[in-house]
């Protein structure tokens, strides 16, 4: 992997965002940040469609203008070769595993639920979807919860690029209402997670959002 | 990796679990089907979820008892050391981006149209989400034509197991009302995967999920 700088293209405030600045932060890598606002529209432009026909942040641009998408395929990348990865091919399975899980069965709902409530108006039609989201979102943190009883991580033997795929939005939850308390592992593991060197938090969301997310809690909860 | 016989838990006509098929035959890995019949709760017993708690299919299993879940880590470690898992870290992180790619934007929408059209009754309520996952599922295909224009394969020059991941329900989404007409470099790169040595088809599905098939695309396209 090279070491020359990276530029990400991203929102601060997006869990699948986070994920890629922790792990820069946590392996002293230098990158530059763009900010995108994709909460309005800023990754459906023509000029960022044409980069990422997706339209989604993450987006990671090499010095040489080479490009990756997808949080978690970008972590994979910028975590070979260290402590991060780990070596032995059945606990990388593992690994890739959890990260298949959590962009399957925990981040569309435990993100959506955080967006729904932060990120649309407070008498947006899809508030009706939260109380599905929010119920499918403890079904995923009851599935963490297992593993955690027998586990540390879910890296493998350390912690690792699985643990910040899942900390990314698992330690947010409550900004979609999701309640964390059933859950005495996860909350432990959110702990050992802010423990680790270098951990950065993730940026604060700014006050209009803030003050959706507080009343949400309040309506729905 | 092991060499050693592997059992895979899985029911055949699903595409996750088609996924793993056809890389064991491509690999030309001995392995043990064993059915199991997810559309009908058999994920959701007792016994099957104390093995995966997140009560989903495929699973593999190794001689020695250790489980991997998650179709896309499973394709990933059964594939390290092969011609279908690139060497290059670039080539690799490409790849894992359409295989995250393919369980985020593409089979929650392919996938699931295939399977409220063809495993619900004709009254379900759930036919009412068919035209928007339609929609969905035409953005993700024109985003895999977007890359085709390009490139020959999704898993670096070479064909790889993101195209197996891309191929399980792509090949198959005419099943849920989804048109592949307007994607003409999806439809030669399919052709180009039937191509590929060893390739197998997935299996049949049986009569009563033909009939709801052939009915839905009657009704609703």
């Amino acid at each position: 992997m090279e070491a020359a700088q990276v530029s990400i293209y991203g929102m601060s405030t997006s869990g699948n965002c986070y994920k890629v600045r922790l792990l820069l932060e946590q392996l002293g890598r230098d990158y530059q940040w763009h900010e995108v606002d994709s909460a309005n529209g800023a990754t459906h432009t023509a000029d960022y469609l044409a980069r990422n026909p997706n339209g989604k942040v993450p987006m990671l641009e090499t010095s040489d203008g080479r490009r990756l998408v997808e949080s978690n395929a970008i972590l994979h990348w910028l975590a070979e070769g260290s402590a991060l990865l780990p070596d032995d091919p059945w606990q990388r399975a593992q690994m890739l595993s959890w990260m298949f899980f959590e962009q399957y069965s925990h981040e569309p709902y435990v993100a959506v639920a955080r967006f729904i409530s932060g990120w649309t108006p407070l008498d947006s039609p899809r508030r009706a979807e939260l109380p599905r989201l929010r119920a499918q979102s403890a079904q995923a943190l009851a599935v963490m919860e297992t593993h955690l009883r027998q586990a540390d991580w879910f890296s493998g033997k350390h912690y690792g690029i699985a643990d910040i795929a899942l900390f990314a939005y698992s330690h947010c939850a409550g900004d979609g209402g999701v309640d964390l308390q059933p859950f005495p592992h996860v909350r432990d593991w959110l702990l050992r997670v802010r423990q680790t060197p270098g951990f950065v938090a993730l940026p604060a969301v700014d006050a209009e959002v803030a003050r959706r997310l507080a009343a949400s809690q309040q309506d729905d909860h």
